[in-house]
């Protein structure tokens, strides 16, 4: 029989059958870009959400901000919608917080400061001593008890302005943060005060979250604003004896319940399979978590409108979660993880948005080599300067527990992160310092990855 | 004789001696980035240029900005300094242009406006006239000529969102600037006015050039700003009896005697092969023709003092212009080139940074293939969140004339550029919208690209 010319056609129309699904499959693509250029949808959510204000866990905006963004899903034509509850810590910033230099010849300067969250409060009259300056976390253990009891320590190291990945240059620094109260409080320190962990150069403070340790004291930490932090190394150098007045009023309330919200779209063919995308739902108590994580949120609100409003059925269930907690305790995300142990789900990858509301740059991935290959042939579906990677490593706060506990592949969007640290974690990051092409192309290229997982698995 | 080892000792040593060549070329490429990130000499002269003010062809402050870079560049210790005299359009916008439309119930609204670059004034008291709104430059075709004598006519084409590319939108609207006046002046107009070629939303009015015909009368040409605009079309669908009343002061002089700024590093091997980068000195005039084009000369000055201060011999001889009257003319572009075709000269390639000083994120090429093929290969040399592609097509107004003149090949750096057209040729084109980094990593771009083909040639 001759059957050649019969394979040979079928040959042709397989090829032609995939050509004709990886086409569809960019034209669906594109209408995401259209229209979440056109439409803007994801920023005039974030329009709404930063208008509620900061929202710290545990504080009366986050939970306004929950029920606002479950509100907000309600409306979208998702399959299920759900809140996730949750005990959260509960720290309060209080009065704001003063810092006043003190230098020998009757000199004051008025410093631009906020407490490291958690920390506890200053005396009620606050704390009037010398200043101790280290240029790093180590190098308080070059100082003797004596250099450091009953002072201030001040550390002071600067920012890596060489590092092209800024949250690289972040990462050196945080440490300072966390962990430089307890190691000047074990040396008698009487208060701990960091140059804030920022790429820019201006005066707002950074916040972030701080330590304490059960076995030493819970000295007062603050972070102050570069330029504040620049005045006092300019005095302090020339003026040893200068003194801060610091006063803070920070406390911790009973833990708080609070909650995850949940969207869903179920699986058509395999709603079993689980993916899971989404960003962080608290924001530090300064500015408006409008870059963190607001932007990680609509990012991942976005892609499952997107996908919805495309009257697309996904083969694979798609969640876009809201995370509680990601700055001071990761109580959501660990919750999250616990529940979908608890009820045997199995989750093929797990997405998270925690970089910013700048242009899209690429997708880190922390999965086995073949898994990350398969995502790298992706990358033509995605356009010109949005995603050009699929590098090795990446993840997210909120999802790290998910994949500790069973393993389930994580995946963290880049961003052009240049600006990032200018204003993160400080009252600088606000919804105006976001620009709506920008977002929108982090949403598009979120429900991009999303829609090929869907279709195609992991 | 038996040979075999030494062949592959061989082998293993041109292998080591590649190998080692490669790692001393990102050693360097690797310091570029280093030390534009933290000396930042890019971002402090786009400060000072900035200060002199916009830079429009002919004006003082371009001979200002002209005199500036020659004196900076004289004390880097470059091989050559030297001007490239060249005469250039001088245009004059005179005082602010006012537009007032009057509803038919005595309202009446102020809008922002902004002559095109080029446009003859109103007759001393202005033109007071109904306006004929049309959607697209080629839409005025549909209309008869009692439709618009003696109107003014408003194009108000939409900035297309959904390009990701905002050049390309761009290009889709800039006729309209460009020819709007004469296509309503041919059917009887007194004057046309366009909404801003924006991506933005507000109201700042983006200027830029404008074109007559000998043989068609030359009516005014303004540019409205996009909330302008829309307040324009809301009042007059539902009254088209408003009138506008337009007042604009334009007016040309004779062409001015003016210069392209040349700084050269002599190549030691090669110093006939010449390499070419550069951006465009004269800017707008208002704003501070920060990104456009700021940036770009100071990406190419950077690169060059970067080379000269990491003690690099180049191969070949490699120079930064900044050229002048790339705004409305090209006349610094043209001269270079002819100046080139006069003196014999060489060029391997040109290279122009006319995009913005937003993060690089490829470079354009009108090249053989064979040449674009081996930038590919280049790629890894640039670090992870810079450039990523080396793309077909390319290149700039600026090195345009030289590829028309001998075919030299071109090369255009991309950027990040969500942002481009929300604030170019307009008052918001200012240094403080220029972030340090971002402009630092196209300096050290240039400067890589510029190291590796005087290397390696194309």
């Amino acid at each position: 029989m001759y059957r050649k010319p019969v394979f040979g056609l079928l040959v042709l129309l397989t090829t032609f059958h995939l050509a004709l699904g990886q086409d569809e499959d960019k034209i669906t693509i594109r209408s995401f870009f259209d229209r979440a250029l056109s439409e803007r949808q994801s920023y005039q959510w974030l329009a709404d959400l930063c208008a509620i204000g900061p929202r710290l866990s545990g504080s009366e905006n986050s939970l306004k901000a929950i029920h606002w963004v479950k509100g907000v899903m309600d409306t979208c034509g998702f399959d299920r919608v759900y809140l996730q509850p949750t005990l959260v810590p509960h720290w309060e910033r209080g009065n704001p917080e003063k810092a006043v230099l003190h230098d020998s010849e009757g000199g004051v300067y008025e410093l631009n400061v906020l407490a490291i969250g958690g920390s506890v409060a200053t005396p009620p009259g606050g704390i009037f001593a010398e200043i101790v300056e280290v240029p790093s976390l180590m190098a308080i253990d070059d100082l003797s008890r004596e250099d450091v009891e009953g002072k201030i320590v001040f550390y002071n190291p600067p920012f890596d302005q060489t590092n092209i990945a800024t949250g690289a240059s972040y990462g050196s620094n945080v440490g300072t943060r966390a962990q430089g109260a307890v190691k000047a409080a074990k040396k008698g320190a009487v208060a701990s005060i960091i140059r804030s962990v920022s790429s820019g150069w201006d005066d707002a403070p950074h916040t972030g979250t701080g330590h304490y340790e059960a076995d030493v004291d819970s000295i007062p930490a603050a972070a102050l604003g570069v330029k504040s932090a620049d005045l006092v190394q300019h005095i302090i150098r020339l003026d040893p004896h200068a003194k801060l007045h610091l006063t803070m009023h920070g406390r911790w309330h009973e833990d708080a319940t609070s909650y995850n919200v949940i969207a869903e779209l179920k699986g058509t063919e395999f709603p079993e399979e689980i993916i899971v995308m989404g960003g962080h739902m608290d924001s530090w108590d300064v500015g408006e978590g409008a870059h963190d994580d607001g932007a990680g949120c609509m990012h991942s609100l976005g892609a499952l409108k997107l996908l919805v409003d495309g009257d697309f059925k996904p083969k694979r269930t798609i969640r876009a979660v809201m995370f509680i907690n990601e700055e001071n305790g990761t109580r959501g995300g660990q919750e999250y993880a616990d529940q979908a142990v608890k009820n045997g789900e199995k989750h093929i990858v797990a997405i998270e948005s925690d970089a910013g509301g700048y242009t899209p740059r690429g997708f880190g991935v922390t999965s086995s080599e073949d898994q990350r290959k398969k995502l790298e042939n992706w990358l033509e579906y995605f356009p010109k300067n949005t995603i050009s990677y699929m590098s090795k490593g990446g993840g997210g706060v909120d999802i790290g527990p998910l994949h500790r506990a069973d393993g389930t592949p994580m995946i963290g969007l880049s961003v052009d992160g240049q600006k990032m640290f200018d204003l993160h974690h400080s009252a600088n990051d606000v919804f105006e310092a976001v620009h709506p092409r920008e977002l929108e192309l982090g949403t598009a290229s979120m429900a991009t990855l999303v829609y090929l997982l869907s279709e195609y698995g992991l």
